[in-house]
C-alpha cells in the first residue's frame, strides 16, 4: 500500500500516519520529495484491507498494491483449475459448452431441449427454475417442480446439469437437484450467498454482475473459495455501458485477462451479453479466440413461444450449426469439448 | 405495446403476431405504412410482460409503452405517501436526515454519535450491523451484537433507527431490532429479499442498485409493494460510471424525475455517492434543491479510526455546521425537518 | 510519479529503470519491500509526462501524482478566475445566466427571446450559428447570417453574447461577431482548436466532453491556459452513463469539485443534461447550490417550433419563472446576479 | 416515426399533431386505444429528421424507426465495400493489417518498423505525425516532418501510409502525403472535418468516439459519403465503461452488428482499445472470428523508448508471432490477407 500525502504536508501529518500503521501491525518506509512525501506500507492483506487511512490529515490518496484476492490468484496457485463432473469436465484445455433454455416450462420444451443440445455436442444442460426479472408481474419461473424437470432430462441424456440459486435459503434444495450452481449477475455481490455457497460441495458458477470489475468478480470468487469450496467457474455475461443496441456489452478482454489473473476456469455468455440471436454466434466464436474455456448458450425448441428471453434463443438447428463451426476454431485454439465421447 | 415490424414484413409475418396476441387475449391494431407496417397492442400490464414477441420472422422491435410498474406510480396514488415513526416522518413536506456511523463498532461510539446528530437535529439513527464489502477480508460488521447496540442507541435519543437487512433469513431479527429495514445496493435486485420484506409491516429504505436505472428502480420498489407493504422510501446513492474522481457520480436528476413519477419519498445519500468528505456538504444542499424528502449521512465521532468508510464520514461538528446549512434551504423549498420538537 | 514494479521484480529491472529515469533527467527515489519495490520520482511536470514507463520489463503500474495541468489549478493561482464583459461578469461571487435558443432561426426570433430574457434578468444572450447535429440531414444552422442576427440582438437589449465555434476555420469570423466563444462537449479535446482558441483575446467558454473526466476537462483548458488565454469559462452539461430517462446523466459534484480544484469560474447546463424542460428548473436550483458560478438555458419563444431542442427549451414564461426562484437561492449561497443593474 | 401521446391525451393535442405534421409535408397514421393513442408517421429521412415533436402538448415519446443514415446502409448497397490501395485492400474477404508506431519519431524508427511489419505480412503501414495528447505537456508529434518519413517509409517498403488528419485546416497536407486518412476518436463527431473529407477523393479511416453508439458512428460515416467520398473504412477502438483493468472496453459485438447494418469495411484497433500490450494478441484474434476485416496494432522497434503508448505497442518479434497466430484463423473465417504477394 502506498499513502501519498498532500503537497507540503507537515511533519506531524506524516509521523500520524507512520504511528497509526505501525499501532496496526504494518511497516512504514519514507519515501520525501520536495513537494510530495509518500509512504510505502508492508504488511499483510488483512491490515492492509482494514485500515482506513483515506480520511486522515494530509492524506492525498492511498492506493492498495496488493490484490484484495488470494486464493483465486495464479501466484496462489500457477496451473488451471479443472472441474469434473462425471464424462463432463472444465478448464486445462476441456472446453464446456453449457446449453438450455432461458427458463424451465414443461417435461416436453426439457426433454427436447436436451435431446437437441446433447445430440449437437453440448457438454452440460442448463435451465432457469427461479428467475429473476425485472418486473414483479413478468413469469418467476416453476420453482422446485422446474429442479426436478431440468435432473430428468439431464438424467435421460447423460448431461450435468446447471442451474441458478435466487435465494440463498433454496441453495440446499438447488444443491440436491443440480450439479453447478449458478450465481447470477444480479447476486455477484450478495455476499452472504456466496459464503454458504463456499460450504458447500458443488461447483459454483459465478457470473459478473452488470457493474463490476474484475477485481471485484474475482473477490466474489474469493469469498467462496475462502468458504473451503475450491470449484468456482466465473462467466463475462456483459457489463452495463452507454450502448443500447446490444442489451449489454460483452466485455471479451474480461475473458483473457482473467485467464492470466486466475487458475479458475472461465467462460462467456453471448445469448446474455448481446441480447441478440444474429450476434450470439460470432461472440461464440470471437469467445473461443479470446481464450474462454466454455460457453452458456439460451437453446429453446420454439423460441417464439419461449416464455422468457426468446429474442435471444437459438432454434436447436441453429444451435447444430453453431457448434459446427465451433469445432474447427477450438482445434485452432489447442482445446477440446469437455466431454468423454 | 408497439411492434415494429421490419421494412418489407411479409403479411404472413404480420398477421402471425396479430395471432399471438389474440391468443393471448390482447388486442393488435395494425398502422401499415408503405415500407413498414407496425401493431399497436392494446392488453394488460401482466399480458405485456409476459409476451416476448422480439424473436417472432419480421418482427423489427418491440416497445413497450406502458411501465412495468404500477402501484408505485403517481398515476395509481397522486398524493405523497409519508412515512411515519413516532415522532419522526418522511414525505409531503417532512425532511429527513437520518445520520450514523457506516458501522456500528461499540456502545460507546453509538451512544456519542446518537447523541451528537441528535443535539445537531437528525430524524434517524443508523448503523451498519452487517457489512457488505468487497473483499472478504475487510471487516464485515459486529452481527445481532450490533443491531442491540443500535437499538440501544436510537432509544437512549428518541430516534428511530435504520439498518440494513444483507441476508434475507436476517430479516427478521433485524426487524426486530430495527424501524426502518435498508436494502443496499448491491441487492435492489435481489427480488426474494424483496418478496419478503414486501410481507412485513415495517417501512422499507431501498438503495438505487450502481447500475441500475430509474425504471429499475421503481420495479424493485414496486416488488414490495405488491406484497402489501406500501411504506418504501426509495435512495439515490450514485450509479457507476467512468469518472473516477468521485466513487460513484450522483445522479440528481433521477431524485427529481422520481419525484414525479412517485408518491413515494426520496432521499439521497451524498456519503456514499461521492466517496469524499469535501463533496458532502455542497452534495447535501443541492439535493434538497433537488427536490429530495430528506439525507443519509455518515457521521463518526472519530472518523480516522473507523473501521469502515471513514474517508467519507464527517465528524459531529461538520455534521452540526451542515444542519445549520440545510435550515435556511428547507425553508426555500417549503420543507421542514421531519421531527416533532 | 510513482513506479510500483512487480512482485519480485530483479535487481536489474529496477536499475534499468533508474537509469532511464536519470537519463531523463528525473530523480528516483528507491523504497524496498520484502515483496514489491517502489520507485518515487521526483521532476517536473514536461518530464514526468513524456516518460512512458509501464511498458518497461518488471513494471507493474505507473501512478502520475502530479496533475497533468498546472495553470488552471488553485495552487497556481488560489483566488478566483472572474470573466468581465461589459457589465456582464461571472466568477467570485457573480453569477451568470446564459439564456437563449438552441439554434439562431429569423431576426424575430433572436430579438423576441433576448427582450424576454434580459426582462427575466438573464446576464448573457446565446445562441447557435453552426450546429453540431448528429444526422447530417438535420438542421445545421444559419451560419455567419446567424452570427449577426445574435450580435444584433444582444446589442439590442445590452447583453454579451455567446456562440459556438464548430470549425477552427471559423474561430476568427465567430469572434468577430460573439463576445465570448464556446467549445461544445465533442470538441472539448480538439487540441488544435484549443491551441488556436489559447492565442485569442476573447473568454472561452468549454463544455465538458460526454466521456471526460474531470481530469481531462482541466488538461483541455490548460491547453487555452498555455497558449496565453487565461479567460476559459469551464460547464458541466452532462456525462453520458447507461440511464436514459435523462439525455445525459448531469453530474454536479463535478461541479463542486472542479470549484475547489481550480480558480475558473465552473457553469452547469440542466438543458443539455437533461433533455427534458420538467427537470431545468430542479437541476438549475441544485447546480446553484453545488457551488456554480452560472447556469446555461434554452429558451425558445415557440419552442414547438423550435428547429432544435424544442423538447428541452423553456418558454420565457417559464424562464422568468425561474429566475424569480432563483433569487432567493442565490441569496442563500452568498451570490448576486452578475449584471450591473 | 412514432409519436406516442399521453395517456388520456384530449383530442385537441393529437389533432395539433397531426396538422404539424401534415404541414411539414408527412402523413400521420392515427391508432387509437382506449388509454393511448399513437400516431405512426411516414415521410422521407430529412423531414422526420427535421421534426421536433417532443416538446408538444400532450406528446409523450417520439420513437424514430427510419435510421438517420442512409447511403451506409446495407439497404442502400447490400455488397461489401472493397477499399483498394496499390496492391493492398480491404473489405470484401480482404483482410487488412494496419500496423506502425504510435508516433513518428525519426527516419530510423520508421523504416525498421515499416521493414519489421512488412516482412512480417502487414499490408498498410501506419504513424502519427499530429498527436491528440490529453495534456498539453505531452509530445505532439513530428508534423509535416513526420508525414514525409512516414511516406518515405511506406515507399520503402511497398505499402500504403495510414495517418491522422488532427486538424482540418491539415487535411489537404496530409492527403499530399498519405493514402488513407484517419479521423480519430476525440474527432469522430467533428463534423465539419467529416464534411472537409468528404470532399476528398482518398479513403477514410473513421475511429469510433469513446463514447459514441453504433447508430452515431454510423451516422458519422454518412457524412463523408453524403459529400461524395465513398471510401471509409470504420474501425471499433474500445469504448469507455467504468472498468478500468483495460484502457477502455473493447465492444466486439459492435464490429458483428455494425458488419450487417453497412457495407463499409470495419476493423478493430486492440492496441488503444486494452492499452496493454498481453491483451492484444487475444483480442485480435477475437476480432477475426468476430467478423472483423482488419486490424489495426501499434508496433515500434523499441517499446521502451517509444515517445507515446509504449505500453501497449508490440515489439517486432511479437508482431511477427501475431501473424503466425493470425494466418490459420482467418483461413477459418474464409479470409485472406488484403495484400498481392
Amino acid at each position: 500500500m502506498l499513502v501519498i500525502m498532500r503537497d507540503h504536508a507537515s511533519r506531524d501529518q506524516v509521523q500520524h500516519v507512520v504511528d497509526m500503521l505501525s499501532e496496526a501491525g504494518a511497516e512504514a518506509h519514507l519515501s520525501e520529495g520536495e513537494v510530495k512525501t509518500i509512504i510505502g506500507v508492508i504488511g499483510d492483506r488483512e491490515i492492509i484491507y482494514s485500515l482506513e487511512l483515506e480520511g486522515l490529515p494530509g492524506v492525498e490518496q492511498v492506493i492498495r498494491v496488493l490484490k484484495p484476492f488470494k486464493l483465486v490468484g495464479r501466484d496462489f496457485q500457477p496451473e488451471d483449475t479443472v472441474v469434473k463432473l462425471g464424462a463432463s469436465s472444465i478448464g486445462g484445455g476441456a472446453f464446456a459448452v453449457i446449453a438450455g433454455p432461458c427458463s424451465i416450462e414443461s417435461e416436453e420444451q426439457m426433454l427436447a431441449t436436451a435431446r437437441a443440445v446433447k445430440a449437437a455436442g453440448a457438454t452440460m444442460l442448463r435451465g432457469g427454475a427461479f428467475k429473476p426479472r425485472t418486473s414483479p408481474y413478468a413469469f418467476q419461473g416453476m420453482g422446485v417442480e422446474g429442479l426436478k424437470l431440468l435432473r430428468a432430462a439431464g438424467d435421460a441424456v447423460g448431461l450435468p446439469v446447471v442451474t441458478e440459486v435466487l435465494d440463498v435459503r433454496d441453495a440446499a434444495v438447488v444443491a440436491e437437484h443440480a450439479d453447478i450452481l449458478q450465481v447470477g449477475a444480479r447476486n455477484m455481490q450478495n455476499f452472504m450467498m456466496l459464503d454458504e455457497l463456499g460450504t458447500m460441495r458443488k461447483p459454483i458458477l459465478l457470473k459478473r454482475g452488470l457493474a463490476a470489475t474484475i477485481e471485484e468478480l474475482l473477490s466474489a470468487a474469493e469469498y467462496v473459495l475462502k468458504g473451503g469450496n475450491r470449484d468456482v467457474i466465473l462467466c463475462e455475461r456483459g457489463i452495463r455501458t452507454f450502448e443500447t443496441y446490444t442489451r449489454n456489452t460483452l466485455d471479451l478482454a474480461a475473458v483473457s485477462a482473467l485467464k492470466s489473473l486466475t487458475h479458475l476456469p472461465v467462460i462467456s455468455d453471448p445469448s446474455h451479453a448481446t441480447g441478440r440471436r444474429d450476434l450470439i454466434a460470432p461472440m461464440a466464436k470471437a469467445s473461443v479466440a479470446a481464450g474462454a474455456d466454455g460457453l452458456m448458450i439460451e437453446v429453446h425448441p420454439d423460441p417464439e413461444r419461449a416464455r422468457c428471453d426468446g429474442p435471444q434463443s437459438l432454434t436447436p438447428a441453429d444451435f447444430g450449426t453453431l457448434m459446427e463451426q465451433l469445432v474447427p476454431r477450438l482445434a485452432v485454439e489447442g482445446k477440446h469439448l469437455g466431454i468423454a465421447s
